[in-house]
């Protein structure tokens, strides 16, 4: 036996290459999201593992058969849930050759192409985004790959924890504040959890339908105030260009500078918006992330690179190092004793590392910038055409302005109001408000429209409305599948209003 | 553009199967550490990303001549260094139809088959371990699949300290303590660290060479009673099957019987030996799991899975859950109200996860559980001839007594005295200790190897001494590898002691 036999290496390679293509080219066909019930798979597969080898052709026969109708396809033409997942072939060759290599990334020795070119690759992309020197190895600061925004989240809060408690001793920890708002993404609750800081003290600040449900650096200013003035230390403020719910933008230049009257660690997670601030009509979004300490998006969200790949920036990477590193026997050698390498396992959660940098590359190189604008710019005008589609129905409202690929939008309470007055659908105004009657209508509409398999939308719930996502961005999409949505959407509103 | 065009992807995918299927032909005529300086890769890419689309033939040539000399190469069958990291075809396969749907899979409805077959592939895998029911999901427990033992460790040691502090109260955090020996992996003082153990309550225990570096349960048993004497309270324990230095295995059962009398959580980081106790003849080497809390190890390391992947399985997985879940607006959805399905970013620090599971559904499949114990004792055994090589002759020894495919040698001091006796050599014995002069020349010895790229082997310091570790299990080596590297060694000893 040799499972890295070149010759059958390549016959297994080829085919899963066709797999894919064959997959990319009908993925059309499939229904978007999976619609296996629970439990589904166990009576499909056996209970133990084969003791005896089974040829590849059987595995991807069981692959097409009991696991790709399990798949909710994120690659579809018709996927506009969650945010996108972009991949494309040089993203898909990128991970390839990583996992082909297979090396362990955790230290510049250990292989230090990984380390060089993740380091190159970070500040081309940090010089593409316009992000100040301070960011960059070429300036003073420094990138680095991780797998999500959750990882990226925590890597600086454990910094941030430990800059401030080195300054008031590390038995105050529970005087600790991390400010978010409520569009926030939970990554940092549960990162403020993990790290210790008293869940009283994650100060969740309220944002107002009014203000398109942004940070306002007012609320803000008073919500530190109010905790300074009771004895507990302002650490750590988590701003966010692009919220999960809505896309909300919070204004990130006149949140620094609340921050910086209380020596605050800002963080700008830009998860979803960050790719799209390559394009100068859009870096305005980031302004002020001079003012930052540090910066990171998510490249497997919509820049064509395939799961998984946060960039983060920092612009002291000393203070992730000082709380991350670790030293053992067994780890050293001279290259980190000469002080002239980055080791990137004191830059992140885990000691071993896959070779990520590869694939940012391949993206970088095999597209190029100005295709990659054009790209993005052309979601967003996709987004526009869904936005007018939505607005010429006086049934359905624009929820909050659309900002960039993502429109929120919902059946009005009016609309839905005529439904539940006429008593015979299912939706009854038996003592209910209006807003719950169309929140309840605006759900009823989204299952349906999921369980045709024809399209996947998901929901949000803001300012307790009840409102859907049409997140546009998967990689295979143009204006047809957008034009092609908002039919499906109408032929089941039809219903629904007319049942 | 489109990124994703099906002919353009089989062209490219092609291309890099062929890539990659000749680098493991020819693998073996590379230096297997790379030899390039710090810094090399700067000078040869350019500044800045390129602003139009670049070939991928441009590319893969830059590829070749650029990154492949910064590649140290774990792939290699002269690679022996740290642990190994064993790819294969069903790995490789695995990996890639994991990025081709690159779906993102969180929770159970966005992507039902990305979870279930990871439920079912764990309880496989935790069959063919004999791991108890409890902690299969066909008993009361279950498995999940990971990045690194670093994220398992992480995982289960902020359940350990929530469930203790909903015990004793969460502002008495700095009384808890965590039990490792002076050999466990630095990533428990990472994580530790990260949630907010004091410093000086992670109780490491010292070993002894008497003991191959193992972890004894009278050592553990009278550090707990000083603990709990001065008012702290035992939170955690880490035993390690196959530790990094020397692959020492700690005393499972015995250990769990200390820890239970002070109902501590334990964890088995079995990050390297896992693999190994699929063979009936080692399964003996986990037993006493059965008192444990948690289980892990590295399919990537010797499991032929590519990286990354840490199979992690909890007996108590609610309590996991209630640390690390996280409840959004957006992602609420009627299969997780049910109940009845697994939302796995509830087991995990991050949000975002891969489709892990199909590789190792691939790996258990593709090779049968029978080969792959073979393959497994194949190592062994070439462990055992490298051992028998060592011994023969007399300059060297085996530094502890070998466990399974790593061995630990050194040239003696004895040797070592005679060149440093005579004068000669760069090796000065100046005021110096015969101990310190044989680190000195085995240190020497470990450079010199590793710069003739022929072989990698990595060191070790274990109770003060520095040794040689020969770890095997790159999927590419057999015995002619093994003698070949030991043949290595001597050339350069000899020129090291005849200097």
């Amino acid at each position: 036996m040799n499972p890295l036999d070149p010759k059958e290496f390549r016959r297994q390679g080829y085919m899963i290459i066709d797999f894919l293509a064959d997959y990319y080219q009908n993925i059309g066909k499939y229904p978007v999201l999976s619609q296996v019930e629970p439990g589904y798979l166990r009576n499909l597969i056996p209970d133990f593992a084969p003791l005896s080898p089974e040829p590849i052709e059987t595995i991807l026969q069981d692959l097409q058969q009991h696991i790709v109708p399990g798949i909710t396809h994120w690659q579809s033409p018709n996927y506009f849930a969650y945010f996108p997942s972009s991949g494309s072939t040089a993203g898909f060759v990128g991970e390839m050759l990583s996992t082909g290599f297979n090396l362990v990334g955790f230290n510049w020795v250990s292989s230090p192409a990984a380390t060089e070119l993740e380091s190159v690759v970070m500040d081309w992309l940090g010089q593409v985004l316009k992000l100040p020197k301070a960011f960059l190895f070429s300036g003073s600061g420094g990138g680095v790959l991780l797998g999500t925004t959750c990882e990226a989240i925590l890597v600086t809060l454990v910094a941030a924890r430990d800059k401030t408690l080195s300054q008031i001793g590390r038995e105050n920890i529970s005087q600790l504040v991390v400010y978010v708002s409520d569009q926030t993404h939970c990554a940092i609750q549960k990162a403020a959890h993990i790290i210790g800081i008293h869940p009283k003290n994650l100060r969740v600040i309220k944002t107002m339908k009014s203000t398109s449900f942004t940070l306002s650096p007012e609320s803000l200013s008073s919500a530190i105030r109010t905790d300074v003035e009771n004895g507990l230390v302002p650490c750590y403020l988590c701003v966010t260009v692009g919220t999960t719910s809505t896309t909300a933008i919070d204004p990130l230049g006149p949140l620094c500078m609340v921050a910086k009257k209380y020596a605050m660690w800002v963080h700008v997670d830009a998860a979803y918006a960050g790719s799209v601030c390559i394009c100068p009509e859009f870096r305005h979004l980031i302004d002020g992330v001079e003012d930052a300490n540090s910066f990171s998006f998510n490249a497997h969200k919509w820049f064509l690179t395939n799961l998984d790949c946060c960039c983060l920036w920092v612009k002291d990477p000393a203070s992730v190092i000082k709380s991350l590193s670790t030293h053992s026997g067994y780890l050293e050698n001279s290259a980190t004793d000469s002080k002239q390498v980055v080791d990137y396992k004191d830059w992140q959660i885990t000691l071993s590392r896959r070779f990520r940098a590869l694939k940012l590359w391949l993206v970088l190189r095999s597209y190029g910038v100005a295709n990659l604008r054009n790209f993005l710019r052309s979601h967003v005008e996709m987004a526009k055409t869904f936005e007018g589609l939505v607005r010429r129905d006086k049934r359905f409202e624009i929820f909050v302005p659309r900002n960039l690929a993502m429109v929120c939008f919902r059946l009005l309470p009016s609309a839905v109001a005529k439904i539940s007055s006429n008593g015979n659908g299912k939706v009854q105004n038996g003592g209910f408000k209006t807003e719950d009657v169309a929140n309840e209508t605006n759900r009823r509409l989204l299952d349906s429209i999921n369980g045709s398999g024809t399209v996947y939308m998901t929901h949000a719930i803001v300012g307790g409305v009840f409102v859907i996502r049409c997140a546009i961005g998967a990689t295979l999409t143009d204006t047809t599948h957008v034009i092609m949505a908002w039919k499906t959407v109408l032929e089941h509103a039809d219903a629904i209003l007319s049942y």
